[in-house]
């Protein structure tokens, strides 16, 4: 179309993305295909942020000799990176980290798509970010007045200012005394010329993993937000960064196996883990803090079911059975539970099945023209079976409702395949607070929660016969509870676990 | 990357694509919107052809004043048209063709794009064409002897030319009369000065629907390979084009409701409907040849667990019972029927699953380099969930083998995540024959089923504990029976109910 | 921009075009980089076309198997072919032919960009045409009748139509036969299986050359419009083509250096070289028809001198001198030819100036916005020197006056650098008739001579103090007279030396 | 081609632009079309710089919101500026500045491009820059070594970040303190919110002119390097800006015409304007440093008349007189002057004659492949006309030789159209040392007039029959002499007016 101009072309003084998001964060060191195995391990997590990507591949030439490469577009990672020779002759090293970022309402300028890279007087340094800071305003008011000049109208630049004026010699000391500044939360994975650092907040809101995968009789090191980014390449996970661990892989990793673990403060607080990592973000075949997302989902389902179960309606003898269907693919392995356990909990004849077929091929570029785009949208998307729905009472198990809109298009989709009654589970609470540390949902007033008393309200809203929600203690209840570590809930009960600028908080 | 270049753009004399495929056709007719909601069924019918896609619209200024445009592009249907000025300002007018190409081997010459478009004595004419003609060989060396120019290595051109060197005025007489000289597979949707013209060859292999909108108080009238299309624009299904049918919508069908309806041989034979459309590839969605795919799939899954029920062999007390999973997303509806039928109809304690995760972000631009780019092609495309598989007796439902060499990595990649045993089920019979008739299969000596002696060998080199095909019997009996109907089983069985060239046959 | 959508994207049906135009031929056999040479050639050629271009290669494998490939875009030729991959593993072959294409009023449909290429029942055959049919509704009213499916709405397409049906086995004969139905003015060069064929209509209205260039110790042979694609390429001139000749180049040539050569009418009508690509069209550094253009350009400034000499009006002492300026480049050697005429024969003292710059950097896609475009686009393109201009007597020499506007634009810019009088002079009659041979003029009432009685009223619309053409007397007497050959002055006088077709009459 | 991917894509750590280039500046202020205007300037400065060019806009809304744009590509300004969108949905505001880059040797890499924006603590600010500073190493050192972040590996970036660190509060203060630690050649145009800044270094070494335009019945006011700019867009000249100078142009100006002045430094040093702005690189209808270029170079060539005449050599008696070329088109002038005074002056028959075409198509894309590069650069760029030289005694004007390399390939070129003698004339010394103030020239090694003891061996190794260069003292005898005014002639004696870093000596 026309490259040349979009929306996002006038900037605006003094603008600094309000609502930037969860993204995916990668990285190798000592891999003879460091970008080629970046690439795929982005792919992997292109669910985590479809909006920008990009690599950038650090070369050794000799010890005062660096170079760095870096590839970063707007767009899927399999089109951004189709061209081979990109890895052939352009993103080479043995050293790499990579970014996918999410569509956000913020600005989507050029300059701000990751990972960022900086040319300074320690050398070279490329940084991925996931998560957000809360002290942005604060930290960049205090930079710029001491002439600094920002380039992105991101929070992540705010970590490459700080690791710049420190003077300390060492990168990572650098960015240790960088990050005793910077509060809320982040996962970041680092290219310094000493190594690949990567760390998780004091909080360790968002995940990060350590893998390793064996390649020309040694072993290469690896960071990913999710494990599947491991399956891709065939790494195994050797565990997760902790919270409040900043980690550095370097040379001596490559022989000894050794690991570098610092802290980043020195008391290290209770974790709070970002429960809607499980609930809907993270992929069901990923691992994330430690714990498998698919079993989790399976119990959020079972959970359900045991609070709310269906009970039959139909009066057509030949229909009497429920049917439940996912809103796929993430609900998939919730309903599968909740179908379970409605079934043998509750004692309901319930049947699994598939009513809604998602297609393939959507991205984000579909035009909508003349109608109600909503609907076109969601039609685009998915499409009833009408006979698996028919006549029957279905139960359709979904993970959560943000707005409303798409959930009510989609109801009406279903509805239009005449089902005998139509009831909606959730498989976490009212969402009814924003998201500070990168879950890109909308303020509070445009969040359907806040809009109306009760569950049974926001389901006339919706048109369904019945709607319920997980309640939070039922969605706790399928996490793993170990020492030290917590969840955040904020989403839910508005009481966020780190600080937050006045700025944000109103 | 090189948009210049590519392998295809030296062109040899004489080359005929000796393997077209499968497409999907629609079109519209009397919709203020024709253009896009032609693009709205194309996106619905993305899976029948991911190469190249194409919309054609005419525009009726005056009686004797008739202009069109086209566009046409290699690539999906939401990238090729995500300019909306597209629709506003070039692809003008209430009537439209459009065409999804599969991806073949042969030629993909820019000419190829379809719709193919001509201007010649009697005005202009753009045409769709789904299937492969039997005689292109014999029709396309007398066409040249009387000094025919071909612009594309395609079939579908024959029908121009014949359609141009009639000697008819009407236009829908001049097809008529072409029709009477092609052979073979054909559905074809053709814009006229006359009005949209749609039909389906005398043994109507390939499916073809009719349908209707209400738009601004009266009906516009659409055609598409299937119904799923006329979902996504609210259309409801009026009946299929039937075998050696050719059908008219003109100005009076807006008016009256009238579709004209014309013989294409003065004999109708039996029809031959293609089985393979519903054992693989059309829709779960969809209905076609006037019926739904999701319950012939269901039928076909449930048939198999009755003619080949898999048993459970695990010695874990905590895993006795048989998981099915199905190879997503053509799998599934097969693979929910086996798993019933083999825990109800054999009593075998069995749980459908989900064991496979598809990724949302596959095209066909992924990147293999340096490893083994079939893995790394599945991995890009498909993950395991781990803990539904480790240490259970596995069965994976799919719908058919072709060179067995997608499955083999898919087996693999499951048994990297340890199932105790792990069997493979399939909805339909070996492929042991190319198809003539627009599907994409290989020659017979790339068709696994031809290498070896029977199953258990495939099984074998397959690497899974047992393997089972569906039998050609049970298979028919899932299909629908009337008057009239048969259907084409070439595939498996090498009887090919059309004639073909003597090219064809070596 | 948007490359999605022109105004050219609108096809009406039966649009044929009205007004092509001059263009650039060229061609080369059995030359081991036949595309590069091409190539340099058509580079050498810009300025008989600036719209498209194209180069089309064949290549024998051996000698039933031909491939050809063909590259064409609209741009210019440096663009176009900015790719060097193009030239090593696109363009294969070793004989080649390529086209300009000039920017005209009629359709720029992308099937129009020449070369044109076709596979027919005879193998390949591809083909570059400039000049102007006259017969071409005739023609193509009749091939359509027949059958025939037109792709381009160019005439040169009926050259490839009348080949494919004539019943000759041999392409030599068939193009043979085919030139026996065309009327008009062409010059052609086409690539075959059977070697390269050039050749100029009865009337030789555009010119076409042959040389010959030494490679790998032997000579190929090339065919351009004008030898200055010869210079640079290191090729010297041969001859010219004949009018109503047809000579073929094949491999015997290449051992013998023997050129085939057959009449296209048995009897050979008096030549009607067209006199304006002396004037205007040719570059001043080419030979065309055999003759130096930079000569004639020269004598007519001469004559025009000795007609209309310019007499010195400046009172002031200082600036005693006519100052003689071009329009630079194409009026450079008519200017100097004017000034020393002027000086000697005239005995006026007159000095050659440059008063007037030309930017290089001015093409096709100038913004105009807002302000009078037509100025803007001079401004783009020329700038004064004003100390040169600034109260002298100023003789500006220019080629041509076709619709005034840029004339007008011209001279104003002109005068803003305030000279003490401001003469013009045209090396060239009044252009008051269209041109149905190519040039790309339009029509009679958009010719600023025939808005007004005399040439004393047009220099009063300009602005000028005294304007004078020069006499188609002392144009013929700049040029060549050789037996058998005239020029063609329709534009000039309305005597068309070819019967046009009813339609151009009109 | 390949957009991906180019030899700039890999960078070096600490790398800075050694061999940067003279550019063009230019900025309007108070103009409804200030981008559109700045446009037009840059393209009249195209022959400055064809690499990459830029504007910057601002847009003020009220008192505390500015919007700013810019749109920066690689390319020629038409190429770059081709949509006409960008002027009326993207570059809006009133002020406006613009910057064409040159090729150089240096790194390219998109950030590279100007004008340099920055958002910082006090607003929005936005440079173009002409010239080289000679203390980069220093400032950027220093400047890293306190946290500063160099996003660009040009010296221009200093001024950006020199300015975000003053501690002042208007930016105008921010920019003189900046200016007072910049040592070199600049000739800036600077967008505050202040208003439209514009300076030259303390030593003037590249031009920088002051005009207005009238508009909507007040002025706007512009700055540009050279007055063509001015001529393009109807700006009147008021006057230069002066070395030593920084002028503000603002909402002030525009009411009462006052043009703000501020001494850079203190005590105003003797200007040194670049003496090869006159020899080759401005354009001849401009005036710079307040003077019209074209009749400088017209003293050059009568100069070199005087110093060096050429004599009759021709034995051939029609062929007696001597003929004198130039290089187009930057030699036109210069050669115009020779031949006048050779033939007045020195008594010697001389005529200027037009014996190179130049053609009006090479931009810098030209293919080069298998065959001696530079010969086909020359060719693709010149031709001879050979009447014009065949026999006769010729004598070839040029400005100035650099590496030597195209004057060879160009005396080869006119030596095939075999002149009877050859003689070569250079309006200006050898230059034999780099430029360090903005002149694209290699280093001493490459420079020919280092590879030779004097003019006569050089003229042996070019291949002509004499080679003169103009004397040092006749090269200023040329130029104008003031009060308070010298001129930069480093490339020919070495004597570098300002101070040069170590590094840069070497």
């Amino acid at each position: 179309m026309n490259n040349d101009i979009n929306n996002k072309d006038i900037v605006k003084i003094n603008e600094i993305d309000k609502a930037q998001s969860n993204c995916a964060v990668v990285g190798i060191y000592g891999h003879p295909h460091a970008a080629l195995m970046t690439y795929y391990m982005l792919h992997s997590l292109q669910h985590r942020g479809q909006e920008a990507t990009g690599i950038t591949t650090f070369y050794k030439k000799d010890d005062t000799t660096w170079y760095y490469a870096s590839h970063r577009r707007n767009g899927l990672v399999m089109d951004t990176f189709s061209n081979p020779a990109l890895f052939t002759d352009k993103l080479v090293g043995t050293m790499a980290i990579g970014h996918n970022r999410y569509a956000t309402t913020g600005s989507a300028i050029d300059s701000n798509i990751s990972p960022l890279n900086m040319r300074y007087k320690s050398g070279i340094l490329a940084l991925s970010h996931n998560g957000n800071l809360s002290n942005t305003h604060t930290l960049r008011s205090q930079l710029e007045n001491e002439g600094a000049i920002f380039h992105t109208t991101t929070d992540s630049e705010l970590f490459l200012h700080l690791t710049a004026r420190s003077k300390k010699t060492s990168q990572i000391e650098q960015i240790r005394e960088a990050l005793t500044y910077t509060k809320g939360a982040y996962s970041l994975a680092i290219l310094t010329q000493e190594g690949l650092v990567a760390c998780r907040d004091p909080h360790g809101v968002r995940p990060l993993s350590i893998g390793k995968v064996k390649v020309d009789g040694h072993y290469a090191y690896c960071v990913a937000s999710e494990t599947c980014a491991f399956d891709m390449i065939d790494a195994e996970e050797i565990r997760t960064v902790k919270h409040n661990e900043m980690i550095v892989i370097n040379d001596n990793t490559l022989v000894t196996g050794e690991i570098l673990s610092y802290k980043i403060e020195p008391e290290t607080p209770i974790a709070k883990h970002c429960i809607f990592e499980y609930i809907y973000f993270s992929r069901p075949d990923s691992r994330i803090f430690g714990h498998n997302v698919d079993k989790v989902r399976r119990k959020l389902g079972k959970n359900l079911a045991e609070e709310f179960p269906t009970e039959l309606a139909n009066t057509d003898p030949e229909k009497q059975k429920v049917r439940v269907i996912s809103v796929p693919d993430s609900g998939n392995t919730a309903a599968l539970g909740y179908a379970r356990a409605n079934q043998k909990e509750n004692k309901i004849e319930t049947a699994y099945e598939i009513g809604l077929i998602r297609s393939h091929y959507v991205g984000r570029t579909f035009i909508q023209s003349g109608q109600d785009n909503r609907e076109f949208k969601v039609k685009s998307k998915f499409n009833t079976v009408k006979g698996v729905i028919d006549g029957w009472d279905i139960v359709v198990v979904d993970d959560s409702i943000v707005r409303g809109t798409t959930s009510k298009a989609l109801i009406k989709l279903i509805k239009n395949a005449k089902p005998n009654q139509l009831h909606l589970r959730i498989t976490s609470p009212p969402i009814k607070f924003p998201c500070h540390y990168g879950m890109d949902f909308p303020s509070k007033k445009e969040l359907i929660a806040n809009d109306y008393d009760n569950e049974k309200e926001i389901g006339d809203a919706l048109g369904v016969d019945s709607l319920h929600y997980l309640s939070k203690e039922k969605l706790l209840e399928a996490v793993s509870h170990e020492e030290g570590i917590d969840y955040c809930t904020a989403c839910f009960t508005g009481e966020y676990p780190i600080e937050l600028e006045s700025e944000l908080e109103s």
